[in-house]
């Protein structure tokens, strides 16, 4: 199921998209968290697609939010292998832990906002990711029950500003620019979502292709990553767990220049959809 | 003033606290937050401290908990110059900006909370700081005017574990352990907790005075250190910026042992008071 958070006049609402006759339309469940929605179970969520008709407004005519609010927001540094040469062992250089910063709520955007380029920023860049949603309270918890507490997986564009985030050790700066984690479209259920080790990550920029990578060649696993934050700080429902992004093709990598006025960027992902963020102001 | 968050069976309340015939006692203020109190201006506030008589329930019978309930945890490294020998300009070595790193809520606890040693943690250790809460939402605003943008100070021990923050380049993981930032134990408004960049940081572990140093020695003051940040993110009340620890003495270096259960460790800084941590449990 895809689920979302749309605005109407009297606040946020959450709802699920059914395709009816071809047209996406959206059948409405009410204020309630997608977290709570999930954890109350699939009855609810089954009865509203079983009502779902052409009277529901169409997905193209409401104003979408991040599918989830969360009190952290958690991100992976290197976590995809680069391209390794047949007979090499591909996980020769594989780091022994994952790298983890945090995103601070003031990045936080919906799929429908555009991020403004900071006027301090010389070197804004995207990063394209899957982003695991927490469904249930996690603590100490191992790899083999991980994914039960999964209520859903989404996108995350974890932008960053190269120029702030190298000035010191620490990458805070660099990544917790006002919007800098545009998140969604949708909050896409585990059911529908399948294995997260066998998604292709790509991100197209300017109507190029400059990412293209599955998840089968990510060091450290989905239920690897929750099991592993588990044991450090307690998961709570709503909290976000980017995953890393792949490198850039080379290609990408060699006409790198900062994101700027007027550029697209596209995060597409296997059963997740796909979310695409505008990038309007920047310095002069 | 000193202003306290309290638990009372109806819920958590704010409260003044005032010395009547040389007892601290608390005079309610209501539900509301600490710094929607000092944003609405000190009258209410002022006429508590007139009311406070010895009806008033003393500071030591109520359970306190940590003033503020920040969205952001932000943190300075390095902050603090070592000794400087006579001669040599005691600014040569300085970093050219903050090394900036985030706590996740989940370390948050109040100042009558025990903070859990984790059984994975190996090397526990704590940091005494002056934390500066925001009052007012602060976005690209200069040094010359952050300072009243800020509802007080209060105090943050950053207890971290080395073992994890050492295991990548990104210290998250030592840094983001349930309970590893008690915070308090009040806000002190700015009135009464005077120039930041005159008060003596001092750690005591076991009765050993391990830290002890003027913020006269900081890099970063605290009005260039709230501008800096607000040039990136947006700043709301009730956030918490943590403004580094001074280097332990050397004895206390050389003496350096891990945290665990059943120490306790006292930060006091001058006119914020002190914030004593017990640590309970750990590795076996």
């Amino acid at each position: 199921m895809r689920l979302v958070r749309y605005s109407t006049e009297g606040g946020t609402r959450s709802g699920v998209v059914v395709t009816v006759d071809e047209v996406d339309r959206v059948v409405d469940l009410g204020p309630a968290a997608l977290t709570d929605l999930v954890a109350a179970g699939g009855d609810a969520l089954d009865g509203a697609v079983a009502r779902a008709d052409i009277t529901h407004p169409e997905l193209s005519s409401v104003q979408l939010e991040a599918p989830v609010r969360p009190g952290k927001i958690l991100c992976l540094g290197y976590n995809y292998r680069g391209h390794v040469p047949d007979g090499v062992d591909p996980t020769a250089d594989d780091p022994e832990f994952p790298d983890v910063f945090v995103k601070t709520p003031n990045t936080l955007r919906g799929p429908a906002d555009a991020v403004v380029v900071p006027t301090v920023a010389a070197d804004v860049d995207y990063e394209g990711e899957i982003a695991v949603v927490i469904g249930r309270r996690a603590k100490d918890i191992d790899e083999a029950t991980a994914l039960s507490h999964v209520a859903g997986y989404t996108i995350l564009n974890d932008v960053s500003d190269r120029s702030w985030q190298r000035r010191q050790s620490q990458w805070a700066m660099g990544k917790c620019f006002d919007g800098f984690a545009p998140l969604g479209p949708w909050l896409v259920t585990p059911d529908e979502a399948g294995d997260p080790q066998d998604m292709l990550v790509e991100v197209v920029r300017d109507g190029v292709v400059t990412v293209s990578q599955s998840t089968a060649t990510t060091i450290f696993s989905v239920a690897y990553v929750v099991s592993y934050l588990s044991r450090v700080m307690t998961l709570e429902p709503g909290d976000v767990i980017s995953t890393g992004t792949p490198q850039k093709l080379p290609d990408a990598q060699a006409a790198h220049r900062p994101l700027r006025d007027g550029d697209a960027v596209t995060v597409r992902i296997s059963r997740l959809g796909e979310l695409t963020t505008t990038f309007i102001g920047g310095p002069a």
